[in-house]
Parts: structure tokens; C-alpha cells; sequence
């Protein structure tokens, strides 16, 4: 084996923390060097945890004082741009979560700044690793159940997120900071473009929440009409307090396949036959997707040794982005949105 | 046991047979005694089939010459006004196939003609009656998953629809023919009646089956928002070829329930490692509601005997008509439509 | 249709009433015309729970002064043979309860008097009616999994059941009163008649709910060896407090069947989760097997109307009582036993 | 991190490549430095497949010749105890996979020795490291489900085993090669230890693929009697060629727990109305514990660095020897054996 790729981490939340730990005890082939947080106490406590050499403040100390060659951000969606700019700018291969940043234009940034740089810019879509949407994805695209026709996706997640991703002003809400990963579902299996878009938002917890953020929504239908005629659903349920739900059902011209399970283990309970049968559930993303998230650092770290292309890149973050913000829009004035309105209003960025 | 309730039979096609079948081998409490159907060989064919004594070309003949207490009508949906009214008048009780109608003017013309004549007036949305879809509505009346906040509600069907069925001048299309239940039942679990819909179809199968009705599509998905601020999906399917699939999710703020399942026996089978496990699905409508058409029927019959109202009555068949009729428009229109718009459209009728 | 075929029910108990039911409010093609029953009390109540017109203390009394087609047994064990020689000594076809009787001598009897004057005897196993056992027996038979290797079978029932079912000196024990279904299922599903049977029980709750009948076990363990070579488990668990539980696995040589499951409905609901899913389990064996008593019913009446031979008859009932003999003289004795020396010990009956 | 601990593998087949997996792409904690296989060509493509640096023919070599922390073995079992004896004495830590050895005398020599030079010694019984055995354990050591009465424990493999591996004097046949881990977790559930057995076997398929080996099987049912009176069963079916099946199924006082399930992968597929829906199904034992292998190699390391007991250790192997030996002369005797018989006689070991 190779010396293992070390990789700076930007961010030390809770995303962060599945990557640090996606390094630290399952990833031989790569090597957590470098932690970069701006709150000193979540610095020192993520760095002990993982037991982090250097630590910084910022991305640009980092970049001047420690030596890496990769670059995990997972910092709030506002800094995506800033930090992924920086970072290409300094030939640091990037693995950006998502939603991979505000407006268009920033994608378009930081798109070409990769290309610029020649690094590889990879959006953490890690269900596109994930075992279950990886196997169904493998047999929609060998032809199994034909033409998709229809797909339905959903993330429910339990918690309530914190105010700037609830805010649409400072992050475009649930759509993008739930639904990402369903907008990029739907377009990856559909094998096809979004086209024109309707949104219907509902508010049935804030209130109860005190939460007085204007425009505030905890369950969203999106509806998605794509180019090769398919339709598609997401929903979005924040907090939905249940449990970690994220399931994606494709019927095709000669038949449907389902991905994802309600039930989190495979372990069934029965001790009152009044109640009935209890299986566990999926409590949280990193439970669900806990093989994913290593399997998709794995891929990062492949694709910068060998130079490969990322099964998930710039242009599928930036279709994410703009599905969020013709839903967004969709919503706010009641009425389908043509994504082409969308897509027009990005001005043009030189490499 | 009191002597059984006479049942008339108008319509011999496959719905009338599933209630034919329910009358002959299941409800000692009914019998079928009477059968209209204007095809002289289905006419005695399933006269043969379930030993029918009087047979008629028309309902007009059977009221004449026959002695009934009751009429199931199952003829297209054209004719469900003529012959409600016609029943009511001679003091006949009804239990009517969906779609009730093709127009609200038609179903108030049916509402007002029970209402006059005072017999039960009991509309064929079978779910009702459904064990499963049973139990699940209790739970959620009893506030086990608190306000229902989002419904996804699904109705595919295996086989290519009749021509009549197919086309919107003769039927209202799919949307009626196929989800007249979905209407019904993500208004019944909602609790609350839906105020605007936005639907978009695609048609993937058409034309490699020769279908040149216009505007024919075969897949549907409508988007609905309550007034209680609930927001339901309802996605049709038609011909889906892989099975009979009717299947609803209901997330409320205190959590989620599923009724139905894809598969359709308690066996499961493995022979092949490279292919799985292999799990019966529903083939056919009949199969999968099996119970609840018995139950239905049964229901029908205890109104009769006890005066009391039936679960799905003319008020509900309104309102999945109206949903239909709101949700043509909104894919014609390619715009989301209030039901205001469509429900005050309707002419008034005197009782 | 014909007239109704008129049964007398023996037995107004719990699974009389099983039966009471299928005939009155499911199955038009007979009657329940006459009830037996020696308590007062049940027998008020059933008679007019069920509207049953004509009540006696004895089947004598009944066979002396009603009218009927057919006798329903469901009194307890030790009293099977002497009723069921009597009814077909009057020409009175049989439907008998499991298990059979008490001894094979006993078995012989009621065989040799049905076929001596002509009458069906049908035993009540209504497992080869239900729906999900009739499919998977019924792709056993096609080949799909090759020959039977193994089979496993159990039944798991809630309660305790009364004091002269749990004492071998009047009913054999659970061995025959809760798993007649087994030893005739899997015998059934091997397509062979078992060889040698060896028992372990054991005995939990015994002690914490006051039971002191000698020799009671509430766990049991029963394996068989089959003429064909297959080898079977039977687990009998009872009470066993957490609902009903039956189901039979199957591995042939090319694959595995399972039949049943412990849900109990199609319905799944998640409100906590810390939890995790609940799903109904089915309660008791009235509602796990609803279907099936129905159908048993329905059969015994198309046998009486077209002389055809039940699906489980006297030697089937016969096999089951065998089975449940050796089995208890293995756990006994703490050895196997080979079937040759039960049967061997059943002295000659003449017809 | 400290640095990686180093482990030489003894033995380069399935299982010794599971766990150099574990080791090279999972682990950063442990380092697969040496590999010890007798075949050279075997020995060369491991080498290259692992990037393992140093490479010999026999444990004794490595021994002499390099430097490592631990060893894996994974041989044939007659070699276990020599080769644990040997790493013992030179203060290697040793992960031994299942069946421990051959006799207990075998077992009492390993366990003496990793006393005696205060080593660890732990057990291939990696569904103690399983999420799902791990979790259904923990819920009935808190007594979620009361005492366990009836434990049905399943493991069939798809292929046919070596020659070896399936004669009763090289390797005491499928009982202790498939059905080592069942011995284990019954024990392991039961909380108790075994003390009788009965076993009953077939060979189905022996003649059609050629096998000629005397005594051989490949169904095997196995009745266990623990101390605390619960029953347990054993399944082995090798070859069973449609999957890997591995399932336990606890009944306890006061409920009932299933671990484990036939389907492999949360999709679910259907094409075919008359075919019905598809899961995919585990078809290997690397691929189904997958998890638990890298988890179970986790837990050894660990246990190095701190000196902890293992889960499983010599003891836990031991008695799964034990029950083998009982199973196997009770097959090949035709009658339930104690354990104390074959405890009884054991010659003792001195350490």
C-alpha cells in the first residue's frame, strides 16, 4: 500500500465527524492531518477525538502552515464557495457536502476553478455509494425495469435543523439542506435533466416550535417533470421526529424497484401481542448511511490517486442547486417553474 | 336470519362479477336475484355463472317486471346518473361503482334523487372496507400519528384500461378510472377536503400499443394540498404491467404509517442465489381487495337493514369527481387549479 | 343455487363458534340448523348469537328430533370418537376437530363407521385451506424446490389452554392439542410419513401460574425423521403470551419455501424512535386462519354435494394422533421412538 | 493514532483472505505484515492481492525470520492446535478460526497455552460482532424477552464443502464446519451451557455430485437441552446452493426474537406479475458478515491494546467442540447423548 492521502478537514460538525471518523478507523488508504474550525472549543474537542496533529482557525492557515493534499468541507452551505476556491486555488483535491452552494453562480465558481486547477472536485452524494441505491441504480441502467417513468423520493429527517438551514435567506431552506440528495436521486435515475418544476410547502410544527423564521416549512412535495418525460416526487419531512427515512421508489415501462427500508436492523421483537412487532428504524443519516459514507471517502480518495472522474461532481451539484431554487421559487408564487427560467439567470463565469 | 335482501345487478362486466360473486358465495344476508346487462351473451353468461333467475336488457325492464330491493350498478360511468336516478325513483337502494359520475352537475343529480326517495345511496370505494386501510384509519382517528401533515397514496394498474376508459371525452381518463380511490381515500385519511391541485402525466407506453386517443397518458402524478394544510400525492399507473399495486403512506406530526404492500402472499420462495427471493405480488384488483368487496357489499346490505348512512356515500363520490375534474384541467392547463374554481362551476340542482 | 346444506353444530365453544360464523354470515351454501351443546348457558347464548333455530343437550336428542345434512364435532378430544360413530351411524356426514381422538384404536373406529355407512369424514385441518400454505404446498408438489430435506413447522398460541387440554391423561397434551396442525402439515409438505420422533420439552411458566398437572410442559421440541428421509421440527410453545404464531419453513433439495409470517396485518406505523416500527401481529388463531376456516367449511359442503374425498380425512387425522403417541413416549422416556411401535400397538378394528 | 499492530495470517484460503481484507482495506489499526501459506501459487497471489511484504511457508519460518504482533489462522482445523500452540509459546496474540480443533484435548492445549504465556486467544465466532446478533443479544440480556425457552438456530451454506471439510475423520463433518457458529450463538443466547443432544441427519444430494465419503450428509438436525431447560435447534444444510442463510429465532417467557433475515439488500424489484417481487438474497457468508468480520478483527486489535477479554475465547470454543462430538455420536449411535459423556472424557492438560 501507499503512503495514505491526507486530507484537511473543513468543518467539525456533525458531517465532519463522519468523514474524521470515516478516516480514522475505516480508511487505511487515507489519513485525517488536518482539522480547520473556527470554534475553538469544537477544534480542540473534535481534534482530541480523532486525535488531529494540526488544527486551524481558518482554511487559508491551514493551506499556509500544514501539508495536505485533500480538502473534506463541510462547513455551513454560505462558505462552500469561498473555501472551495480557496482551496483549488492551492491544487487541493475537494470533496464538497452538499447542497454544494447558494446560487448557480457560486457552482459555476467553483466548477471552474477545479477545472482551472486541475483538481478533483467531488459533492458528497454519497447515496450514489450506498449499497442498496448503488445495486438498484446498477440494475435501472442495465435495463430491468426500462424507461423510468416515475420516481419517488424521500428524506425525512428526525431534528430540527439549526436556524441558518431552516432560513431561506441564508440557505435555501429544507429543499436544499434536506433534499439535496433526492434532487440528485431523481436526476441520477431518472438518467435525465429536470425540465419544469411545482412545489407545495406546508408549516405544521413550527409554531408549536416557536420557530417565527418567515417562510418557515417542516414538509414539502416537490413535483418534477424531467426532459425525457418522467415525473418525480420528493417530499421532505424536518423535523419529522420518527426516525431517519430515506426511500426512493422508480416504477419503469416493465416494472418498479424500491430502495430503502423503514427498518434500520434486522432484528425483529414481539412481547406484546397487542402492540405487535417492533423492528428497529433507522434513528439518524449516519446510522443509515454509515457504509456509504466510507465507501464514498474510499471513492474520493481512488479517484485522487487515479485520476478518475467522480461519480458525483460539479454539474450534478450545481442541478441540485438550481432544482432548489425553481422549487423555492415554485412555491413562493404558487406556480410551476420552468428550470430553463432558473438556469438563464446565472451569468456566465470565466475559467 | 331474516329472509336475504334482493339484489339487482346492473352490468355484467368484471366489476359486477367481483360483486356478483360476493352476493352468490359469501353474504347469506343478500342474493342476487335480478341481472341487467344489455349484452345478450355476457348477459347469460354470468347469468349461468352465478345462477341468476331473471335476466334484463334493461334497468327500465327490470324495475317493471322484477321484484328488488336493491341496485349495484356497474356500467360505465356514463350511465351511473340514468340509472341511480331511475333506481331511486322506484325506491331502489344503490350501491354505485366509481367514479360516480362524469360531472358534479350528474352526481348532484344522483345526490338529490336518493335524498328525495330516501334510499342509501352508497358509493363503491372499496377501501374503505379493507381491513388493512381499516385499521390504519382508526389509528390515525385516534390521533396515534397526530395531524396528518403528507399522504402518498398510489393506484397501478396492470392492464390497458378499455377505449372508453382511455379517453378523457368519454371517462375523465385515468385519473378516474384508476384513482377515483386515491381521491377518495387521501381525502378520507386527511381528514379534510383538498382546495388545489396540480397534476402533470406522461405517456411512455402509447404508442408502441397503437393508442392514439388525445391526450392519453399512462402515468399521472397530482399533487394536493388540503385545507387542513395537509399535502397528498396520488400516482397512477396504467397499464403498469408488473401487478395490481395500491399502496398509502400517511406521515403525521407525531409519525408515519404504511398500508398495503407490494406482495401479495405469506410465501416466500428462493431457488436461484443470483436471482433472490421471489415474493407473489397482487396480480389483479380482484385479488388484492378481495375482502374489502365482500365487506363493502355486506356494509351495503346492513344499511339497507338498519337505515344507517353508508362509509362512502354521494358526498364523497362528489368530491373525487371534483378532484378529477380539477386535476384534467391542471394538466391541460399546465397550471395548479383551486377546487373552488371547478365546485362553483357546478349548477345547482332541486330536489 | 340449491338449497342450503343443514348442519348441526356439536360444541358451542370457541372453535364452534369459529365455525358458527363461516356458516352464518359467509357461506350461503349452508346452514347452521341445529345446535348441541350440554352447558345451559352456551348454549343460549351461541344459539342466539347465531340465530340457531333448534337447541339440544345431546346429539341423540338431536339425531332423534331435528333435521340435518351433517354434524360439525368441536367438543373436546375424548369425546370425538363416541360422536362421530354415532353421526354416521345415522348417516350424518362428519366434520371433526383436531386432534381426532385420544388413541388410534379410537381413529379406527371413526374411520371404519364412515366408511362403513357411506358418510364424508372430513378432519379439521384447516391449514391445507389457507391460502398461503395451498400456494407453497402447491409449488412443493410442481418441484420448484425439489424433494423436501427439511421442514420446519410451529405453533406458538397466547393462552393457556383449559385444564383437560394440558393433562396427558385427557387430551394428550400440547403436543396434540396445540400441534395436531404441525405433524399433520409437515407430513403433509413432505409428501412421507414419519419414521421415528424424538421430543424435548420443557416447562417455564408452569410453576408462576399455579400449575400442578403432572408431567405439564409448556415448551416442546419435536423431531422427526420421514420415510422419505426428510427430517422436521415441530415447536410447540404455549401459553406463550406474545400473540399467535404459526409458520413452516421448507428446504428442498434446489431452494427454500417459507409460509407465514409473524405480521398480522399490512400495516406499519412508526411513532417513536427509540422504538422502532410496529406492526400487528395476529392475536389468536380465529383471526390469523379467518380465511381458512371459511374455505375448510366451504370444501366440507362441495364434498357432501359432489361426494368428492376431503382434503384431510380420517387417516390424515390418524397420522397426527400417531405422531403426537410416539412423541410423547419419547420426551417420556428420553429416547427415539419409531413410529412401527405405536402403530404396531393398535388393535385390529371391523368394519 | 499509535501505530498499527501487526498481525501475520496463517493461512491464505476464503477465510484468510476475509481477513486480510479486513486488515488492508478497513483497518487502520492493524497491518497485515506477514502471510504463512504452505501453497506457493496460493501464497504469491495473496501476497500480491494484500501487498503483503513478507511471505512464508510455514508459521515456524515467520517466526524466525520476522517481526509481528499476532496471528490469524485460518488452516484447516487439524492444524489449529499446533499452530496456536506455537504463536502461544512465541507471545503471539491469537484470532483462531472456527471449529477450534478437532478433540477437546485439542482445545485444553490452546487454552493451556495462552495461559500460560499470557496471550490472547479469541474465537473465529465473528456473529458475536454482527450488529444484529449484538443487538438482539443485548435486548435479551436485559431481559426484554424473559428467559429463553426455544432457540432455533440456522446455518445453510450454498457450496459444497472440500473433501476434507465433509469427512467425519479429517474434520468431524458439517456439524463442526458449517455449524460451529450455531454451537456458539444457542450457547451464547441460552446463557447456559448444553447438556444433551440429539441429532438426526440425511444426504440427499451426496450421490448425485459423486461423494462418496463414508457417513456423509448434508441436512442436519440438531436438538439441544440446555442446563436452564431451554431447547434449541440446529439446521445444516450444505450444500443448499439458493444462498447463505443464517437465522435465530429466540421465544423467551415473555416474547419472541428473530435475528437475521433471508434477504440480503433493501431492494426490492418486480417485472413479472406472475413471477412476483424479487430481493436479493446473501448469496455468500463473506458477504453477510461482512461488517462483522471487519468488527470482529476490530475487537481483537483492541483487545491487544488493552488487554481485554475477547468475546468469544478458548472456552467458548471448546464447547462448541464438545457439542460436535456429542452430535456426531448421537447421529451415528441413533440416540441422545449427554454431554457429560463426551466432557467426561477429556484427559487433562497441564499448563
Amino acid at each position: 500500500m501507499s503512503s495514505p492521502i491526507r486530507v484537511c478537514l473543513a468543518g467539525g460538525g456533525r458531517a465532519g465527524q463522519v468523514h474524521a471518523n470515516s478516516l480514522t478507523y475505516h480508511l487505511p488508504g487515507g489519513q485525517l492531518s488536518v482539522l480547520v474550525e473556527q470554534n475553538s472549543e469544537v477544534r480542540a474537542t473534535v481534534a482530541g477525538k480523532f486525535g488531529v496533529g494540526e488544527c486551524f482557525a481558518s482554511l487559508e492557515d491551514a493551506l499556509e502552515r500544514a501539508h495536505f493534499d485533500a480538502v473534506v468541507i463541510t462547513t455551513p452551505t454560505s462558505t462552500h464557495r469561498h473555501l472551495a476556491v480557496l482551496a483549488a486555488a492551492h491544487g487541493k483535491h475537494i470533496l464538497c457536502e452538499k447542497p454544494m452552494a447558494l446560487t448557480l453562480f457560486e457552482c459555476d465558481e467553483m466548477i471552474a476553478a477545479a477545472e482551472k486547477h486541475g483538481v478533483i472536485l467531488q459533492l458528497g452524494f454519497m447515496r450514489r455509494f450506498d449499497p442498496d441505491f448503488e445495486a438498484a441504480a446498477a440494475r435501472i441502467a442495465a435495463g430491468e425495469i426500462g424507461r423510468p417513468m416515475l420516481i419517488k423520493s424521500l428524506t425525512h429527517g428526525p431534528g430540527l435543523p439549526p436556524q441558518w438551514a431552516r432560513d431561506l435567506q441564508t440557505s435555501n431552506g429544507m429543499l436544499a439542506e434536506v433534499n439535496s440528495h433526492d434532487w440528485d436521486a431523481t436526476r441520477w435515475l431518472a438518467g435525465s435533466n429536470p425540465r419544469r418544476v411545482y412545489v407545495e410547502v406546508a408549516n405544521f410544527k413550527g409554531e408549536a416550535r416557536g420557530i417565527d423564521t418567515p417562510d418557515f416549512y417542516d414538509t414539502a412535495l416537490a413535483q418534477i417533470k424531467f426532459e425525457s418525460g418522467a415525473i418525480a416526487s420528493i417530499t421532505g419531512v424536518c423535523p419529522c421526529d420518527y426516525g431517519y427515512d430515506s426511500r426512493v421508489e422508480i416504477v419503469g415501462e416493465q416494472g418498479i424497484i424500491q430502495i430503502g427500508d423503514l427498518r434500520g436492523q434486522a432484528v425483529v421483537v414481539c412481547t406484546n401481542r397487542n402492540q405487535g412487532l417492533i423492528t428497529p428504524i433507522y434513528r439518524t443519516w449516519p446510522e443509515r448511511f454509515a457504509e456509504a459514507y466510507v465507501r464514498e471517502m474510499r471513492g474520493f480518495l481512488e479517484c485522487i490517486r487515479t485520476g478518475a472522474k467522480p461519480r458525483a461532481g460539479g454539474e450534478d451539484g450545481r442541478w441540485a442547486v438550481a432544482g432548489v431554487l425553481a422549487g423555492t421559487r415554485s412555491f413562493l408564487e404558487e406556480r410551476p417553474v420552468e428550470l430553463a427560467e432558473v438556469l438563464g439567470e446565472a451569468p456566465e463565469v470565466k475559467v
